[in-house]
């Protein structure tokens, strides 16, 4: 890689975690420029021309030009490496786990813990308290998915640490900070344990 | 491709219709084995067991095999296609506007369609009526992100079509039924047409 990786982020988003957990046990240094999203500095005029125009982190760059979504951000990290497996229905199963990471996790596990952690549950809108049982379902759903396939195999494609194991695990191993209780899933646990001793592991708050 | 490809699915259903789309840009003959969503076909014990265990459609059928989620199962059988970007960066660009797709556009403008055309706004739950005006924003966001890139572009990624087109636009071309107004979108009209015009197109009632 010989242009420049600058990661655009909010250190204490699963999201943001996640490019940067790649990046290390890639063993490539990301530069880190910070926003912090409560003050809404990823919703400014500068950010949306010059970054993302989504208004949201993370946001890879890569010389002078951006990649927002976190998972793409880790597919551009990891192409060519193990991280990605070489075979065709490995790599496309993959993908299904990141798919279903940002679709039926992130969107109940990883925003209960924020509402949760970061809004506070007093402050929440009277249309996100309503939506407050469904997600808990959908996140409770997803966690079983999830334990049910780690009763089978150590890592979730191929047996072996790839993107989709880094994605999950990057969402998932603060999800009771979003009060899902983690010892209901003892497979998704014994996983989590797996992955904090894959060679170069950094921790979030790293 | 040597091994039997059977997509199981739900044939008006975006998600569906994109892997369909996939497979007829590049030739490859899908069998179709259809569920009805709306009689919870995709719930029972026998479609839990044996084709996803998230009880979700589309799901592509690879010899014995299975790959739910749609843009994983494009990215299977464009995997090595024109479809899919050779270059690094152009790649993983295309993975951030599926994400987007999924993230952003899918559980907004695909749902809004859904509850409208499907369930019908009368039968809504009280929890699904609340979110109905944070998903028409958060919708219209998507369609004016879109818009915005595609008054500079003729296809989302590398000026030609690859998957990105392909899973937006079958998302996307039936809004009008989720109630927004494609007019108010030029530039992605004007890309609609265009992705009608790619050879081997074929339409969502095909």
């Amino acid at each position: 890689m010989n242009e420049r990786l600058i990661l655009h982020e909010y250190a204490a988003s699963g999201n943001c975690y996640k490019v940067r957990l790649t990046g290390a046990l890639l063993g490539l240094p990301l530069e880190r420029r910070q926003y912090d999203i409560m003050m809404g500095e990823t919703r400014t005029p500068d950010f949306l021309a010059n970054v993302n125009a989504n208004g949201r982190i993370p946001v890879l760059q890569v010389g002078d030009r951006f990649i927002p979504e976190s998972n793409a951000a880790c597919f551009y990290l990891a192409d060519g490496s193990a991280l990605i497996p070489a075979d065709r229905f490995e790599r496309a199963d993959m993908l299904r786990w990141m798919f279903f990471e940002q679709y039926n996790h992130e969107p109940n596990v990883a925003t209960l813990r924020f509402w949760a952690t970061f809004v506070g549950e007093a402050n929440l809108e009277d249309a996100q308290r309503a939506q407050v049982p469904g997600k808990r379902a959908a996140g409770e759903a997803a966690l079983r998915l999830m334990d049910e396939h780690l009763a089978a195999w150590r890592f979730f494609v191929a047996d072996r640490p790839t993107l989709a194991d880094i994605a999950l695990y990057a969402s998932h191993h603060v999800a009771e900070e979003g009060g899902f209780a983690l010892r209901d899933y003892p497979s998704v646990q014994a996983w989590i344990d797996r992955i904090t001793q894959i060679p170069a592991y950094v921790p979030m708050n790293s």
